[in-house]
């Protein structure tokens, strides 16, 4: 399976400290080695790194980790194999241009039975994964339209979920580079740091960061993941079938649907 | 305006020499400093590196110099910014997802009074470049289809750059993965290195590579560029209207147009 991190930020903000830890779970303090990738958008720009093998011995990886990309939104994944051999074209976030925009993708979880509708979107890999967010892509294509408001869309893509959650695990994290969309089948978890900022130490990694010489008071920096990355900061976790829509760090809507119980498979 | 290189190769090949040339002119040995972009395909998979400053001096840029990523066929670009602010989302290679594979598109030149034509692909940024890319990708999805075979898909791309060619440069590197196809209004070279191999000088830094050191026998690796890279080797250069397809490191498919002589902008 994988794991996923995604932030929301309302100034451009580097994600190199919570990178770090969620890079060591590729192979070193995790067993998520077959691929990492990450979106950060700039603007209505987005930049991606990817690679199929292990993030926590990857010379790239080590570069995003200590050069400073700045983002107001950006969405990681580490993988795990499952469906879908270990190459670049099955390496999340996958990532489409629809109605001028770059939406980018990045899953937890697995469904079964699951048999998308074909449509201009079309997966290039092989991960139901990929499948999942053309078919989804597709339907809000068709559905929404380029002039849908985001209530709408949000509404739209609570349905779609819900939905796919019916068939099994579906963590997700979605974003057009306006917004981030998060939803939980199993597990996610988010922290919101604004002032007064402090420190916080990584738990995958001996790294300590002082938020209070890394921003200014104004600074709204929202992390959310499937795992909690800190020791010593308080996560609020997601219920299953909860949802939460974040822009410039902030909640602007969420919810919760009823979505079957399901138990995180082991080691996702 | 802007440099091009691209590769073909039949065997995963790093670009490690020629990116490092390229790379140079990006705010060092010429005046491209508004944005590097480079495509990687593995497979269907493709890895890109964008950013809107100048190569010479991005660290990012120098991992891709010197971390061996190993391709069939790539595509970059620098960017001396014409029409378009200079951010990410104006930094060449475009990419777009069409029937299941990666399309990635770089282009050097400028259009007069070119309007393109709506369509499910549309530009994230305001450069002609990314407009005129959508406009092509959206004539070949409605004019060639996916079952098109390649000789009518090739037929099709040089009807619709000869088009293009009339209102002014269009100097163009074009691959879903497979193929790479090149178009020439004003400038274009290209070299092909085979056994027996021998050693390679920079003009843009002080840089020799031994190929022999570095291939096997059966390696056919080509490089395209819009101004040669190396001083001490024969590049063969395309003539105005002259457009060749490119597979696995060789031509296999080539041809000219008549289009309307133009004398290349000072600087581009």
């Amino acid at each position: 399976m994988c794991e996923l991190l995604g932030m929301s930020a309302n100034t451009p903000t580097d994600l190199c400290f919570s990178f770090t830890g969620l890079t060591r779970r590729g192979g070193q303090t995790g067993p998520h080695k077959d691929g990492w990738g990450v979106a950060f958008y700039e603007g209505k720009g987005v930049r991606c790194f990817h690679e199929s093998g292990a993030s926590a011995s990857s010379r790239i990886a080590e570069v995003v980790q200590t050069h400073p990309i700045k983002s107001e939104v950006a969405i990681c994944h580490i993988r795990q194999a499952n469906v879908g051999a270990v190459c670049l074209a099955n390496t999340h976030p996958f990532i489409r241009e629809m109605w001028g925009h770059y939406w980018t993708f990045a899953h937890n979880g697995q469904l079964e039975g699951y048999l998308p509708q074909s449509g201009i979107f079309q997966p290039v890999g092989t991960t139901d994964s990929e499948a999942l967010f053309c078919d989804l892509m597709n339907q809000v294509r068709l559905d929404c339209g380029p002039e849908c408001d985001l209530e709408r869309l949000t509404s739209f893509l609570v349905s779609r979920s819900q939905a796919y959650a019916q068939l099994g695990v579906f963590n997700l994290l979605l974003s057009n580079g306006d917004w981030l969309f998060t939803f939980c089948t199993t597990k996610m978890a988010s922290i919101t740091r604004r002032a007064p900022f402090g420190p916080a130490r990584l738990k995958d990694a001996d790294v300590i960061v002082d938020f209070e010489a890394e921003t200014t008071p104004n600074d709204i920096v929202s992390v959310i993941v499937t795992e909690p990355l800190t020791s010593d900061e308080q996560w609020d976790l997601y219920q299953p079938g909860e949802w939460r829509l974040w822009q410039k760090g902030l909640v602007i809507d969420q919810g919760r649907v009823p979505i079957p119980e399901r138990e995180h498979p082991a080691q996702a």
